[in-house]
């Protein structure tokens, strides 16, 4: 077994740019010696906040997605820009969405790779807790909804294909676990 | 609260077409009034497969995923090919992949968004149980290594990071639910 790279990159090209994301398209030798191409997808890192409270209820955040077009009730979440690490987006993003700022900040789980045979997207998710309200402020993109469900909710609905966002199934599964039954 | 789409699209054009996946570029009116443009990429359904012994292992597949540049180890997964259904697929890649057939399949959760800010594709995965095997088939784009592992292993895995791919950590996570402690 081997877990080197199979593939030979000969050439790349930017073939799509927009603010959020671009596309490149390689020129490739494939694991079986073929010629072929691969196109592959570069956005920014995607963070999500499990922000909870003493009385182990998180905030839910609802909001329409264009892209699959359905509305969609997630954890707090987008994307870090340029230069931002992902603890200071989480930060900002808990804010923005949910006016809300945190005492203690934790990782949940490792790095997510979204769509790992197109996308080279990752994501991260932390769990915030000793919240406390300040002002929010959603950007122009975001028409937003925000309530508090009880973690054993969340689960459920994570669970049965009431929340659908990767990130969120993946963050609210993991706080589940990384809580246990201690709390 | 409205969950109505706030958004409109004003026209609408393809920008990138690969045989995997596409890209197009929307003039649209943002949820604010402003004008500006949505990119979304269009991709195939994907597929995951817990292949579930009745000693409670599973089966992971190892392969270097080129977008992210790193070497994976990931339930059996594939894109459902156009017209086809998703157990279809399921079943086709649990024989290309891992040389397996199942008696009995079960869908796990529900449906996964895998990256909604910018992406329309969809996950479905199902637990595959009474396995016998089969010749397996991998394309020429993988060169796959297989393994079983305990399911509490793999848990194990998808809670640190060992394993990061979206779908495989949200399959494993929900079989341990849906198995809880009876079996």
């Amino acid at each position: 077994m081997s877990t080197e790279n199979p593939w030979k990159t000969l050439s790349s090209s930017r073939v799509y740019t927009n603010p959020w994301m671009s596309v490149r398209e390689d020129k490739v030798i494939r694991p079986d010696g073929q010629d072929g191409i691969y196109g592959v997808i570069e956005t920014r890192v995607a963070t999500g906040v499990v922000a909870l409270t003493p009385e182990r209820e998180i905030y839910l955040v609802g909001q329409y997605r264009y892209p699959t077009e359905v509305y969609s009730w997630e954890i707090i979440q987008g994307g870090a820009d340029e230069n931002e690490d992902r603890l200071s987006a989480c930060k900002r993003e808990l804010q923005e969405e949910a006016g809300l700022v945190a005492e203690t900040w934790t990782p949940i789980g490792g790095e997510i790779h979204l769509s790992n045979c197109i996308s080279s997207e990752r994501g991260y998710v932390y769990a915030a807790e000793g919240l406390s309200n300040t002002e929010a402020s959603p950007d122009g993109t975001e028409v937003l909804d925000l309530k508090k469900v009880r973690l054993s909710e969340a689960v459920r609905m994570a669970a049965c294909g009431e929340i659908v966002d990767a990130v969120s199934i993946i963050g609210i599964l993991l706080t589940e676990k990384w809580l246990g039954g201690s709390r």
